[in-house]
């Protein structure tokens, strides 16, 4: 069993997750929807989002400095941090900056344990709906206002049935876009704008596809963990590892992944 | 004083209009993200948003028959009944389905009450965040999971440093996307894909613009009410009455309306 496969080592990490999530969540909501009016009579120029992404960063990076120190950091705001155990945090504390600017809660905390090869426990928090969604190898559950419960990426459906979404219209580079629209338009149904929370719906079993480019590591490491556990399928467009981001498909089962890999293939 | 405006009958509008939405809420609720897998191994087409579309409508209906019977109704479920009072209920049960198909939190139950000219009271009820926007001739409010407080919409500031949105990125013909981009392309930002959820944010002071094209009279009386109470600027692209639907713009203010108007006038 790998140490990561430790079940202390899984309490450990899945409580020192959950007492991050809780500390970014003050941080986060403190600016969330705070309005820039009152700053702005002041004549500063203040910016919420770039407050609550730090003071997110830095209550996370105090909870886990408490509870592992030894482990390693890769925040978004603060950089990295190596540590000694193999085991990499990987921190953003708001995904969807823009999101979290206009007031909408698809916006989330990104949580991220790393061995050395993939997230192995992750979480995407989002405060303001009060929804968290975890996963790790003993499973995936969201817990939200009114319950915890186990939850599963969708079972295979033909593309033509599929609900297909990415953030922007854009998606990317032309070539990146034509090649999200060469799935996308044999989807059922697609959607834009919902940033990390995308991710959490395939997780959650709502939506079958979610195809990004451009995303950093920290953008993608906690939601793979999330959806992995949920029994979805991340990876980037051949297929390959996505850890490092880049070009990011999370899909709900191997079948539609590979049907919509094999469609993102013939894009340039 | 007009009759809409005597207090009395506002009490009566309010307490009813929230009656409905309450109605409504556990309707939409107990379909949404309820999946679709149970339904399918039993060989039967099952579509979650009609079912909750009309149940939430059915809902709301008997509410107000309870209620007021002698209002009108006009809903996107159940058409148009007269009424004898000058005034008529204009329904949405599920404002933004394929948002609530992919178990996104951006749909709501849209509620208006028109006196025969425009909407005088509505509201904007999410239930899965629990939040409610409210707007009548006494001002505005967000009922949320922390608390009940009035909501304003934003002061001017320049388009530039403005936030636009619309909920399809093609917003309608490739006339009305070209002219909703002469805006949004002068904007600080742009976002997508949260239906009636934009308009909430209009009038709870976090977005300054919501432009979009082919709406139903049900798509936006409920939304004009709530962001009209706020302090904001509902209108066609001509600055004409938008009770009707069809192209729409919902504007924080006078001044980010007037200019977000000259440029929709440029476009064909």
């Amino acid at each position: 069993m790998p140490a990561a496969f430790d079940p202390g080592l899984i309490d450990s990490l899945t409580d020192t997750a959950l007492a991050m999530a809780d500390a970014a969540a003050v941080e986060t909501m403190r600016f969330f929807r705070s309005g820039d009016l009152d700053t702005r009579s002041k004549g500063a120029v203040f910016d919420p989002v770039t407050a609550g992404d730090r003071a997110g960063e830095l209550a996370m990076r105090a909870v886990l400095h408490d509870r592992r120190p030894d482990d390693g950091v890769l925040g978004e705001e603060l950089g990295a941090q190596a540590g000694t155990t193999g085991l990499t945090w990987v921190l953003d504390p708001i995904d969807g900056t823009r999101a979290y600017l206009a007031g909408a809660p698809t916006w989330g905390t990104l949580i991220a344990v790393n061995d050395g090869g993939a997230p192995i426990l992750g979480l995407i928090d989002q405060p303001h709906t009060g929804e968290r969604f975890f996963g790790s190898p003993r499973g995936a559950w969201l817990n939200d206002r009114w319950s915890r419960r186990a939850i599963a990426a969708r079972p295979p459906r033909p593309l033509a049935e599929a609900i297909v979404m990415t953030t922007f219209p854009e998606v990317g580079t032309p070539e990146e876009g034509a090649a999200f629209r060469a799935v996308a338009e044999r989807a059922q149904l697609t959607r834009y704008g919902l940033d990390c929370y995308a991710y959490a719906l395939v997780a959650a079993g709502h939506v079958d596809l979610v195809i990004e480019a451009g995303l950093e590591s920290y953008d993608i490491q906690g939601p793979m963990a999330v959806v992995a556990a949920a029994g979805g399928c991340v990876s980037d467009w051949q297929g390959g590892p996505a850890e490092a981001g880049g070009r990011v498909i999370a899909a709900a089962n191997r079948e539609i992944h590979a049907e919509a890999l094999a469609l993102l293939a013939q894009a340039k």
